[in-house]
């Protein structure tokens, strides 16, 4: 699916391009690629949609990873490179149930002083998926834009605790918002789940998918309810870069239809499960890499014959 | 669908008729009517099966609670009243997560020398549903069975602690294992539910079911995998009992379709999980008290709207 079509929408995606360093129970990596942009984007191209970055890099950042991106038809004119100026680096060890991880090193670098530039070409891109970042970056990449039809924000509790005020003002100007289960519940006061998204829809999005990572996938919308599972594996490898996988697969798939109705959402969050389900397979960003087209339909059948039935009522 | 149809599979219960006193974040009960058994039967019977209970309960076990049965047609001459004996009473308090308890007291009473007996007019059952009880009693069930065409057992870790022999001997003979996850993982040996399930098959069940609460169940059988949701909900008023009204549910579908195909299999899990999603609704049994058809058919469709889509590939 990697040609591009001029007929697609054109999605921006926000989000760190980065260095990671990952401990697992199966191994153990040096620097690698990593970043919530990258395994956004990663997982966009997929759907041979127009991508573009917006993110930033120290000059450490190698031709090799930028290739990588470059590659697979995205767009690198928003990406910075800080001359002197060292990439975003994160260490973490994940524990044995592979739910849990400590942060072992955070090096914000380049990050700390980031201030994001949308390319001209892409301000009037139809998408925009806001991947992790502090709120006011995210915030500022609205501002650029012309008349998105969609924002999909990410986000996470770092954010709740440090600048929650600046997240709810991004908050209210998004469409969907997707965050996982215990942030749902922090951000909103409730636990319930059904409760929680009601308060999130509250605060602005008609849209909120709820992730809870091994147990699927949520999406809320007015009184509408859908659920995707995760695929049941028999090892996860290095969970890494999983929801923003899904998130890129989720905001992918929109780009290619074009069309945002619930119905269309239920297939783009199935879409996104799918492909956080390769992501987990390998360490860090190795099975998006090699993963292909056919790999992909192959799994929507996985999917299909996991969740699809048939009841004839007497 | 209370009119029993002699043309349905017969389906002997096994399990706990009991009094329970629960605990919850919101309010708390005096001794009231519990037991797997009990949850078990007041699922199954709303698919008008002829399915009779195999259990014990003392003399101080009121008129009142044997007529709610009765009344539902749960035949009840396998259920043993010991006189001068005192029911089985278990007490338990719920965190706030609802997820976790803590058992406050437990008394066997006439549980501890139950001998269970199968009515010579169910001796010829078609299907059994060994609900959470000694693998012993169990297996003693089981040998009174003629030529049972599908066995279903529920346990839990308690068996694994305490009579693990004994419990391998009632899997080898079983159709069907309903365990929750921890459990699965503590009989298999493997964190992968995938692997657990293969391990436990191996056992001799060609079906489990892995049940994992509010995350929902899933069915493995050969290479084949099914996941039904759990459906969210606002507010669970009290989890006791959803488990067995889940297999309840489940083994009572099943003697109403007389179709123990994989196909089956996942619309029994699809009904096990919408009769435990009213379970929960209220304290003990009472939900399932006031449950009507209208309102199973109903949830049916809330069932399908949150986990069907259609993908049109282009």
């Amino acid at each position: 699916m990697q040609q591009i079509s001029e007929y697609m929408s054109k999605l921006v995606i926000v989000g760190t391009v980065a260095f990671d360093a990952i401990e697992t129970p199966f191994g153990k990596t040096d620097k690698i690629l990593g970043g919530a942009g990258t395994y956004i984007a990663l997982a966009a191209e997929k759907f041979g949609v127009d991508n573009a970055i917006v993110s930033v890099v120290g000059n450490d950042f190698p031709e090799e990873y930028t290739n990588i991106l470059k590659d697979r038809n995205v767009n690198l004119e928003g990406l910075e490179v800080v001359q002197d100026g060292k990439t975003f680096f994160w260490s973490g060890r994940y524990h044995n149930d592979m739910n849990t991880r400590d942060t072992l090193d955070t090096q914000l670098n380049v990050l700390a002083d980031f201030q994001p530039k949308v390319p001209a070409n892409y301000q009037d891109a139809e998408i925009v998926m806001l991947g992790n970042l502090h709120p006011l970056v995210q915030l500022e990449v609205i501002n650029q834009m012309k008349s998105p039809k969609l924002i999909v924000l990410d986000t996470m509790n770092f954010w709740m605790d440090n600048a929650l005020e600046e997240l709810k003002q991004v908050i209210a100007k998004v469409d969907v918002v997707t965050i996982n289960d215990e942030e749902a519940r922090q951000l909103s006061g409730e636990y319930s789940l059904v409760k929680a998204a009601r308060k999130i829809q509250e605060m602005g999005p008609s849209y909120v998918v709820i992730k809870k990572g091994e147990h699927g996938a949520l999406l809320f919308h007015k009184d509408e309810m859908f659920f995707a599972p995760a695929l049941p594996l028999e090892e996860v490898f290095d969970p890494t870069g999983a929801g923003d996988t899904f998130a890129g697969g989720f905001s992918g798939y929109l780009a290619k239809t074009e069309d945002y109705s619930f119905k269309n959402m239920k297939n783009a969050i199935i879409y996104g499960s799918n492909l956080a389900s390769f992501c987990v397979e390998k360490f860090g960003t190795e099975r998006m890499l090699s993963l292909t087209d056919e790999e992909i339909e192959k799994r929507l059948n996985v999917f299909k014959s996991l969740t699809q039935f048939k009841i004839d009522l007497n």
